[in-house]
Parts: structure tokens; C-alpha cells; sequence
């Protein structure tokens, strides 16, 4: 089959940095080489560096960014435990399915997709629930929910944030803000090909956990063993499954070259390059949909004009421009695209040409 | 960090195959992009090439092989159900915990480790189970057990096999000998990374699944709607989760250069050079672990010589001449080494290698 080449400028995946690809293709190593070992334990110091956290439970689960939610709540959540949802976008209400697979009982707490969730509604929803969750950055909808606010006023509850696209794109702070769990991916602002999902669970949360959970293979105990488990000291390097090498080389490579640069430059380039692609679509005429203070620089919500015919724009653009925009997403399915700026895009080169492709293929 | 280059030896990882590698690294696409999806078709067409069936539901799971064996169970059992396992290593004893996470009413039928299960035990384990299940090339001891034969006494059973080391190295014959629900992993003589876990189930399985199973990252019907339905027309390619695109890519890959190859000859090559190994083995004076008939000759176990030292021999392949081999597992530890020569590294050279190095480090 012939290679195919594009911009990848949707809700994710991202073009991965060069260092995840070359991290990618090098020689393949063993699951208990005391080489890979080594990248692995560094990979996970440098998800802590990018988490800003001391939790010992920090990894790469094994799986993509789903399997880190599902990893979330099975590991906390059981029969009748009351879980409160935030739910203003596809991926909260995907909390709410995989909470009630768990047993729980579900506590929704709704705001309009494309609105910011209340933090107040948030907290006053149960007298006591165990876990409050929520997403940081919908990535259905561009909107950033306002984690630090509901971690602020959880009280005994535990705090489980969905962090898939913020992690590496915006700030996470997940020691100085008193989140929980959270789990992201590293196909969105961490540049690397969709198959993991960066993990942290800190002590609190760690000591009410389930100690047979559902599932075997998100078995957080179980893993911990292996990877980085809630002990400080040496790890056991006990087998559990075995990992899944060549992705965890490709993000070391990546989290290394996120650091190198340093988180808060990372967070500055993100910053400046969705402001200056969203300043562009209004520009042209465009209307974006997020409300300003709540829109996600790595990832742009933009209504579809009147008249236009989203899919065939999208099919122009991939196909004779080799760019990707995503389609929307559940309520915004037909009324907005979402167009991506994440990690190794988020650089004004791929702003320029998808704003120059999109005033072409729309005639402005 | 330098780069490290070895010869994977033990029992998975293995070295991937050229082509992997270089699927692997291409370019990422979409995982909704018209020219992904082609991949993922023609991935799908080849694993049912692989697997012998014409299963509609045939797809790469998004996690390694303990993924593909946690998919089978949660997709198909639930609280009460009689599920039989076959044990006689430690991938018969995995089964048993997950199918009790499940709620399964477990029913084990034990082989002593380093010897195949006896059919007629397992089928007459119990009147009638909803699941008889078994590892057809067991990892941790080098030994294979007779699926076929189970599968022709299974009555209404669904038949459950663990192919995780076996496919596409030994025969494997899905709708030949009626298996109901199959997985496998990359990592092993499919000759791709670790990261997917190739999994295909029959329509008897399909009737019979849970409509909701616990797990959401695993539930097959979701899954199907986005990868490969049950229904054998045009799949619906509803978001479930963001495939894992670069893994996905490389299993196309390496599976192209299987078929290319031909799966009898594959087999052939498989069979041919795992026996040379094994003769090599015994004309060192080393003694096979596994019974003639049931010795794969993609995993060979061989007992370590009285007054050798398991760890520091191991270490010195290692560090000296850059090739892995592997431990014994739970019982066969501290006992045997596992020797495997699987996919890409099922070659003479391989095998000459590996038997010079050993003899040099013996002393033989």
C-alpha cells in the first residue's frame, strides 16, 4: 500500500514529535531487560514531572486513553458507591457508562455541551460521594472544565479528572490542585501515537481502593508491581502482562523531548498557537462556539457556516490538502468542526497552512 | 540513552519482522482517515487468514494478549456461569482468575505443569458448562494441548482458546476444528511489538454475549461497530475509542509478510527450526523439559544443569552477547529456561547462535 502523508489536525491523533517516531522504530527490547527497565522508570518519572506530582503510582497503562478511565473506576469504584459525573461533552457521559458498569451509583451533573460545567453544582449534587469526576478538557466540545475549582471544595470525596487532552497542552497540577486519579493519552498534546494512557493515583485514593477489581488487566496492584507501585522503594518487577514496549520507548522519547523544552514553554506554545488560530478563524469570519475563558487552545470548536456542507469541506481538505479536521461529536455532530493544535502542531507553520487551506477550500 | 539492540530469545517479546518495523514508523494517520481504514480492513481480512475463519468478528483488541483473554471472559460470562479451565501453567491459572472476576462459577481441571491436559478430563469436568476453556501453546511451559480434540467433545459448550504463542506459528485451525472465541498476541510469533491482541469470535459465541459487559474498553460490541461487526456488511465505524493506529499498522505489516510467506510454510519454518533448536539442546547434553508430541517448537523449555547458576548464565547471554533468553514462570522457576524462537527469529542463524553462545557460556 502506498504511504500516505497527513497533517493530522483533528480531536486526535496528533503527529507524534519526531523523537516518539525514531523512539518508535528502535530495536525492540525485552519486557524485563534491565534496559527496557531503565526506560521505563525514567518514562515514569517523567510522567510525574508532567503530571506535577510526587504520587508513586505513576505509569503508562496499557491501553489508550479509555482504558485509563476504565482503569480509574474499576480500581475505586464499586456496588452502590456514589459516583457524581460532570457531564458537559461525550467523554463525561462515557464516565457516567463506565461508572455504572462498576455498580455505582451515578450522580450526573449536566451543563450544556459546549458550556463549562458549575464547580458549585458539581459539589452540591451529594450530601457524600465517594468520587466526584469530571473532564478537564472536553474534547468533544473545546471546553476546558475548572478542575482546580472541584478539587478545591471535594472534602472526603476523591477527585478522578479525565486529563486525555490537557495533559502536556494546558496546565495539570495534580499535586498543588489535590486531584486523586487522573489518567490522559498520548495521542492528544503528548505527540505520541494513540496505545497508552499516563496514569497517577495518589496515596488517598489509593487506600480505598478495590483489592480484586473487576477487571485483571487494569488490576492497578497487580501493575503497580511491575511498573511503579505505590511503595517508594524497589519495584518488584513482578510479570503481570507484558508491556507494551516499543509505545513506552516512543514516549519516553516523547515526555523527554516535552521536558527538554520545558512543561511551561510547552504550555506557552500551545497557548499562543491555538490563540493565534482561533484569532484566525474569527478572522475570516468565523464564529467559534467554546466561550471565551473556557476554550481550549489545543483544540477549536468552530461553527460550520450556513450553507456549507461539512463533510465535503472535510473530505477537500484531507484529500487535496492532506490536512485532517475532525467532525464534531454527539450534539455537536453537523454544527462544528474541531480542528486540533496539539504537541508537534502547535507550532505556527500548521497554523498558517490550515488557516491559508481552509479560506481557500471556503472561497474567503 | 544508547541504543541497546538484542536477540529476543525468551518468551515474548520476539524480534519484530522488517516489515513490522517499518510499519510501525510510518507516517500516523487518522483513525477515522479512509486510507487508515483500508489498513484496518485488510488487517481484519488478514487475521482471518491467519486465524482460519471466516468470522466476521475479527479484529486486533487494543491491549496485549491479557486484553484479548479479559475481552473473551467479560464479554461472555457473567455471576453464576460454569466455566471450566483447563490448567496446567500459568496462563490456565490467568484464565481462572479473570473468569472469577467475571462472577463465574470457575471449574478447574489441573495438569501437572510441564504436562498437556488430558481432554477427556476437561470435557468431563462438569455436565454442562457455558464455557470450556484452554491455552493451546502454553508460554510458561513449552507445552501444547490438544485443542482440536476438546473442541470436537465441547457438545454446547463455547469453546475458548488461548492462542497467545500459538498463531501463526503452529497449525491453528478456528473454523476447522470449531472454536468458538480465540485470541492471540502480537508480541510472539506474529512478530510485531507488544501492544494488540488478535482476537476472533463465531456467531454461537455472538448470541450468547452479555449485551452489557463490565468492562466498556472491551465491550465487543462496541468495539465491532467501530472495527469489525458481527454483521458481515458495511461496518458502522462508530467512535469507540481512538485505535491504536501505529500498532495497528505494524500488525498489517508483519501480517502481509506471514501470508506472503504462506502460513503452511510459516508453520513449516516454525516447526523446522524450533526441532533444530531442541536436537541442538539434547546434543549438548541439556534435557528437554516438555513430552515429545507436546513440545512447541516455537517455546522450548529446557531444564537448567545441576549446579548451574539460572540467573547469572542469563545475565552473561545478556550482557555479553546481547541475546534474551527467558526464566522459568511460577512452577517451572528456578527450574528451566524458556527458549523461544518465534516469528522473524525462527531462522537458522537464530538457532545457531543461540546454541554457540549457550555451549560457550556452559562450557559444553
Amino acid at each position: 500500500m502506498p504511504i500516505v502523508e497527513r497533517l493530522l489536525l483533528g480531536p486526535g491523533p496528533s503527529n507524534p514529535y519526531p523523537e516518539a517516531t525514531e523512539g518508535l522504530a528502535r530495536p525492540l527490547l525485552g519486557h524485563l531487560d534491565p534496559a527496557f527497565l531503565r526506560i521505563l522508570d525514567e518514562t515514569c518519572d517523567r510522567l510525574r514531572a508532567v503530571w506535577r506530582t510526587d504520587n508513586p503510582l505513576t505509569l503508562p497503562v496499557s491501553g489508550t486513553g479509555s482504558a485509563g478511565m476504565e482503569a480509574a473506576f474499576v480500581n475505586l469504584v464499586g456496588p452502590g458507591d456514589v459516583v457524581v459525573v460532570g457531564v458537559n461533552g461525550l467523554f463525561g457521559e462515557r464516565m457516567c457508562d463506565v461508572a455504572a458498569r462498576c455498580g455505582a451509583e451515578v450522580v450526573r451533573v449536566d451543563a450544556p455541551w459546549g458550556q463549562p460545567l458549575d464547580p458549585s453544582a458539581v459539589l452540591g449534587a451529594h450530601r457524600s460521594p465517594s468520587i466526584i469526576a469530571l473532564v478537564h478538557a472536553e474534547t468533544s466540545t473545546g471546553v476546558r472544565n475548572d478542575v482546580h475549582a472541584v478539587a478545591r471544595g471535594k472534602g472526603d470525596a476523591l477527585l478522578l479528572a479525565d486529563c486525555v487532552t490537557s495533559l502536556a497542552g494546558i496546565p495539570v497540577d495534580i499535586d498543588g490542585w489535590g486531584v486523586d486519579v487522573a489518567y490522559s493519552g498520548t495521542q492528544k498534546c503528548i505527540g505520541v501515537a494513540p496505545g497508552l494512557a499516563p496514569f497517577t493515583m495518589g496515596r488517598r485514593a489509593w487506600e480505598r481502593r478495590r483489592p480484586k477489581p473487576q477487571s485483571w488487566y487494569l488490576d492497578l496492584g497487580m501493575i503497580g508491581d511491575y511498573t511503579a507501585s505505590m511503595a517508594s522503594g524497589q519495584v518488584a518487577r513482578k510479570y503481570h502482562h507484558t508491556a507494551p514496549v516499543a509505545m513506552v520507548a516512543s514516549l519516553h522519547a516523547a515526555l523527554g523531548a516535552v521536558l527538554d523544552e520545558g512543561l511551561e514553554a510547552v504550555w506557552a506554545r500551545h497557548e499562543a498557537n491555538g490563540r493565534a488560530l482561533q484569532d484566525g478563524l474569527e478572522k475570516m469570519g468565523l464564529e467559534l462556539w467554546a466561550p471565551a475563558g473556557y476554550r481550549l487552545p489545543q483544540l477549536t470548536t468552530v461553527k460550520i457556516p450556513d450553507g456549507v456542507d461539512d463533510a465535503s469541506i472535510r473530505r477537500v481538505l484531507l484529500l487535496e490538502y492532506g490536512i485532517e479536521i475532525g467532525a464534531g461529536a454527539g450534539a455537536s455532530a453537523g454544527k462544528v468542526w474541531r480542528i486540533g493544535c496539539m504537541g508537534h502542531n502547535a507550532r505556527p507553520q500548521t497554523v498558517s497552512l490550515l488557516l491559508a487551506a481552509l479560506a481557500e477550500v471556503l472561497g474567503r
